[in-house]
């Protein structure tokens, strides 16, 4: 009977896993006809909206037209030097985690002028428009990519077995290297506009936040949209994308097709249905905020609980029999074992759930010491931030540490693949939070753009309080599971670079082990985590050094515009947005450029130097990881903790909005901007990159 | 003929490097003959640098019997669970660097003022003071580092030739934890009162820097000579002793004794007589200030280069031939791959002074940019310098890459640990350059105080700005140098860890290879790697919010003063200096604890729980390397450049003193405070304890 059932689960496991991919979707499109179905608010608003909606499409057709002459640049190359499959795997990554973000945008700016509408009733019908606007999103975004891998995979099996697992390490590349120019052209967008408007708006002018007389205002609201909405959902495809084919490359290639393969498409199938659980939790609650949407993301985590167990006893009820090909030794894992390997990406999702939470909430001490250090001043306030950022990694990576062991403890490489998978399951629910912040961001802007009143704007920016916290919650989650992905990523460079090896090359295994020792005692080693580590600071101080530019740019263009009519500061002329859309779409397309190919190039570069070679990029990828995870969670950290420490202060605190305390903390927040939205939260694909490159170029250059 | 010279080096070398201390030390008391017969200016600058010199030996005193207590408990220890000589090591490092420290302050507050003095007569006699000043710190602590390693050296090698090495770790890690503690007792205790002072004085109550109403004032100039001057001294003597141990500990454990283990004493006797030389140039020329200083380094090591090669190729005439420790193969190398392997270091050391001059200097592209950047506000001046202090790592990254790559091809591990010691050999005449600056510094001081005229201040803040570069070359040279020293700390470790598992506990090598493989595959040491590179983060945000709660005392006590008595301000009423003093001190000493002791706790607790042990441990070295050094680099760079991008707008940039970019790049200033002087700079010796804590306890616990 039990085998009858494993049988079962092996061989529509992956049928099962689409059907419910399915069923995500089609509850996600309930939810944007429930969305629709509420009122749009007065044309004033839908006038703004359509202005923004605008100015965001306009930016991403841009974006994705320079994507896509790079992006055909490398299917020729790919298909050139490597095969047609991985070029055609490549282009599917590519155009879904571009569809991604579309999705992204389009749901945001259809939510956000319902959140501000909502916000006119009551703050339960902001925070739902919101919430389901973000929820849309997650669910879009996390069928699409397992349908598409699943869909690419199944069909691969059938036209091409031989290429299936190498063709999709191309879905995986397509994927993140759009994803980090998609992070990048967006965050860079997204915060130039915000400094510009902030610099020359609030500072110069004393113009309010998100004030119609401000040129850079729409500019600023599209870049929450391209930004932290399509952004964001690139990424998370991403993520959600590379860590299935990652766990589907170690199960295959450790252990072979069968149940390990199919395992993880299981998982992301019935954590989709717990997602949507979740999310209907969230809507039926009467609890505040930030309470009811950890509450959905931890019901959706129970509810996974449960179902794992009796389909992976079913799957495994035989145990796991491999030899580990990391250790070499032979080992057996029991279903229990992967069982547990799943719970510890569960348990990880929520302790970086509830440490980032802490760290950047208003509700706790270090965002409230931040606030206080504000009082003695600008620096004070930033010095305080960069301690925090740096404090903040401690927690995460010791779990992530122990996450590791546990997971290898209990399924090997194969347990570590299955926890990260676990982790990415519940991407369905945890995007829903991360969207809400820049929803009701725009929300607050249309609000205070067609002047409805005060207290609207009082119910938007204590959602967005939540908000912030949510966003660096969920980047805290991304570069948590990038930490875990990419031990599975270089697993998988090894495996892969081995195979290679022994077929290709026709060396023989004994010597392949000297050879591929990357041992901490081999100088080769040490110099490969140097040039790795140095990729995260090179990229950040690139993607910042952007902003500023990009920044510089509209500040000037404000400028011009409010000395050229001096009729906008009085409200008797209306400021040309569109001059600023455009200058920070064009700078935003140039900056993002050097910054995204450069892991490519440096990966290129370490493999093809005769001196260096494979041993140095196999130090190169775990160096990428090891300062990339500090960075990653510092830098969001503090961003996200400034910014709530202004919101802290504009609630009254240490002398409220305007006092010295308060243009402290905007400093801080304005330091923040790049940090949380730019170079931060693009690390995550930036590693996966390095790590996906260094296995396509295996049978090129070795 | 050749072998006889040979033999002779061999036999004699000490010796003779011995008598080149002496050589050093000799002219150091010269040079001190010197700066005391010039004079030391009117009665009032006297007064005030007596009340300088007060407060800093009262902090020194206070700073020595807290230590005291710390290490009377850590010799204890290590004499109950290790061995006497260990501890007596331990005590005599411990001493030499609390030493070094007290020669640096000594030094400083007796060339203070009379560079103060020379700068009512002319630049020249400022920069001569200056120079000298710390040209007899150099001198003194290398030449004291070279006597007592090789004195104690030569002792135990009579009376107890078993423990010798073993007693030699103990050295080190006298002389870097004492080290960590003057680091970071010293950096927070100035920095404290550095940001304390302009917190309330600039920006409150718009008073100029060391303007004699300020009560903190002279808090601040007591910080410059306790951190900059005492707690550089022995941070450099700690570099100096532990590169010298190590290449001693590499050269017995690798080749056995004879020439490897005189060959690193010879090395560092030879510079000593270049960087004599070096000295002397410097006061002959008529350069400007910062090409005599670059010129003076450049002189010192050609000399150095040139006296190498036939000392080398008659103590390795006949080649080294040794069973490579990392590698397990045999290896010849050359004299001339050692001697290029010395070179390897000479070149690194030039590198990492050039580098880090075009980031921090006022010259150049960088610091500029953050100038311009000051125009649009404090945030874009900070997003400048965090960027600036980002890109700072690429450079000095990739040349220690290339100075590992290249040492070890040359001459293995021994090549590392040659390199690493002809770097060090240069530090002499490093520190000439980085005392410089806060003997500078103090003299504006004493020059404002003292109500000296403004001619006199601007030669001083001339030459302040060439300090603040120096300070920041110096610093990029010793984290530089640590990046280095650790790889060869790793592989005692590593050396250390097998011979202890086969004598002592019985192990075959064989099984060996397999136990200590330190490969990224296996998870552990990823986990290392993980919690090494979490220490420097956590050692820095407790070190930055430390100096955070020690302003914040300094704070209140000045504003307690002025309130009390309002005649301080309007300069009828004397500001009690000595409360300020008092309360910076209690504060450092109290706060310099935690994290000082942090690396210690941290690799006793991984090496003492089972489940991580050895492996995970050498993880943890390298882990705190990787991302230690990063972070040492991009701190103190993005610090130097900030304040020099001060002193640019300062020189009457982009509106000069007064105007909206000065106030930011006082922000940017005072951000830097910390980052450079007391959490980048304490890294280096930081990530030394971490390694040689774990090569000392490799008896106890494993």
């Amino acid at each position: 009977m039990s085998a009858v059932v494993a049988s079962f689960f092996v061989d529509s496991g992956l049928t099962l896993s689409l059907v419910c991919a399915v069923l995500g979707l089609g509850f996600a499109f309930f939810l944007i006809r429930t969305i629709l179905s509420s009122s749009a608010g007065n044309d004033r608003m839908k006038q703004i909206a359509a202005a923004i909606e605008e100015g965001a499409k306009a930016y991403l057709g841009r974006q994705v037209r320079s994507i896509a002459m790079i992006a055909v640049v490398l299917v020729i190359l790919l298909a050139i030097f490597k095969d047609l499959p991985t070029a055609v795997g490549f282009l599917l990554g590519a155009v879904c985690s571009l569809t991604a973000g579309f999705i992204g945008m389009r749901i945001a700016v259809m939510a956000n002028v319902r959140t501000a509408q909502g916000a006119t009733e009551s703050r339960k019908k902001a925070l739902q428009a919101a919430f389901n606007g973000g929820a849309v999103t997650g669910l879009l975004v996390v069928g699409l990519a397992l349908l598409s891998v699943g869909i690419f995979w199944l069909v691969m099996n059938k036209i091409n077995p031989g290429k299936a697992l190498s063709s999709l390490v191309g879905v995986a590349l397509g994927a993140s290297l759009i994803s980090v120019f998609a992070r990048l052209g967006g965050g860079i967008y997204t915060k130039a506009a915000d400094v510009g408007a902030d610099l020359v708006g609030k500072v110069e002018s004393n113009l309010d936040e998100d004030d119609p007389r401000n040129p850079a205002t729409i500019a600023d609201n599209v870049g929450d949209n391209v930004g932290d909405c399509a952004g964001m959902a690139a990424d998370v495809f991403e993520t959600y994308a590379v860590s299935l084919i990652g766990a589907v490359l170690v199960g295959a290639l450790t252990v072979g097709m069968g149940a390990p393969v199919i395992y993880p498409f299981v998982l992301g199938g019935l954590a989709i249905i717990a997602s949507i659980i979740g999310i209907v939790y969230v809507n039926m609650t009467t609890a505040k905020p930030a309470a009811a949407l950890m509450r959905g993301v931890l019901l959706s985590a129970v509810v996974s609980a449960v179902a794992f167990w009796p389909v992976t006893q079913s799957m495994f009820g035989e145990g796991l029999h491999v030899r580990d090909v990391m250790s070499g030794l032979e080992m057996s894992y029991s279903a229990l074992g992967i069982y547990l390997a799943a719970i510890v990406g569960l348990v990880m999702t929520g302790a970086a759930v509830l440490i980032t939470n802490y760290y950047t909430s208003t509700e706790y001490q270090p965002v409230r010491k931040i606030a206080e250090a504000s009082i003695t001043g600008h620096a004070t306030n930033i010095i305080a931030g960069l301690a925090v950022g740096q404090q903040a990694t401690a927690l995460p990576v010791l779990c992530i540490g122990a996450s590791i062991w546990l997971s290898y403890h209990f399924a090997g490489l194969y347990g570590i693949a299955v926890a990260v998978m676990a982790m990415l399951a519940m991407a369905g629910i945890i995007i829903s939070l991360d969207a809400f912040g820049p929803i009701t961001d725009n929300a607050g802007g249309i609000a205070v753009m067609s002047g409805l009143p005060k207290e609207v704007r009082a119910i938007t920016d204590e959602l967005d309080a939540v908000g912030n916290t949510m966003k660096a919650v969920t980047k805290g989650y991304a570069i948590a599971s990038a930490g875990l992905a990419a031990i599975v990523l270089f697993g998988s460079y090894f495996v892969d670079l081995k195979h290679h090896l022994i077929e290709v090359r026709h060396i023989a295994e004994t010597d392949l082990n000297t050879m591929l020792e990357f041992s901490l005692k081999d100088p080769k080693v040490i110099i490969g985590l140097f040039i790795g580590g140095l990729l995260p600071y090179l990229f950040s101080a690139f993607s910042m050094n952007a902003v500023g530019r990009a920044a510089g740019a509209v500040v000037t263009e404000v400028r011009r515009q409010l000395a050229a009519r001096p009729g906008i500061l009085k409200g008797e002329d209306t400021p040309e947005y569109g001059a600023c859309v455009d200058i920070v779409t064009k700078a935003a397309l140039r900056e993002m450029i050097i910054p995204a190919l450069l892991p490519v190039l440096v990966v290129v570069l370490v493999a093809a130097i005769p001196a260096l070679g494979m041993v140095v990029l196999g130090g190169v990828l775990v160096g990428s990881i090891v300062t990339g995870l500090f960075m990653g969670i510092s830098m969001t950290s503090s961003g996200g903790a400034w910014d709530n420490a202004k919101k802290y202060i504009e609630e009254g605190h240490h002398g409220g909005k305007g006092s010295e305390a308060h243009k402290a903390s905007v400093t801080g927040d304005t330091v923040g901007d790049p940090y949380k939205d730019t170079s931060g939260p693009a690390i995550n694909p930036m590693i996966k990159v390095v790590n996906i490159v260094a296995i396509l170029i295996i049978p090129i250059l070795f």
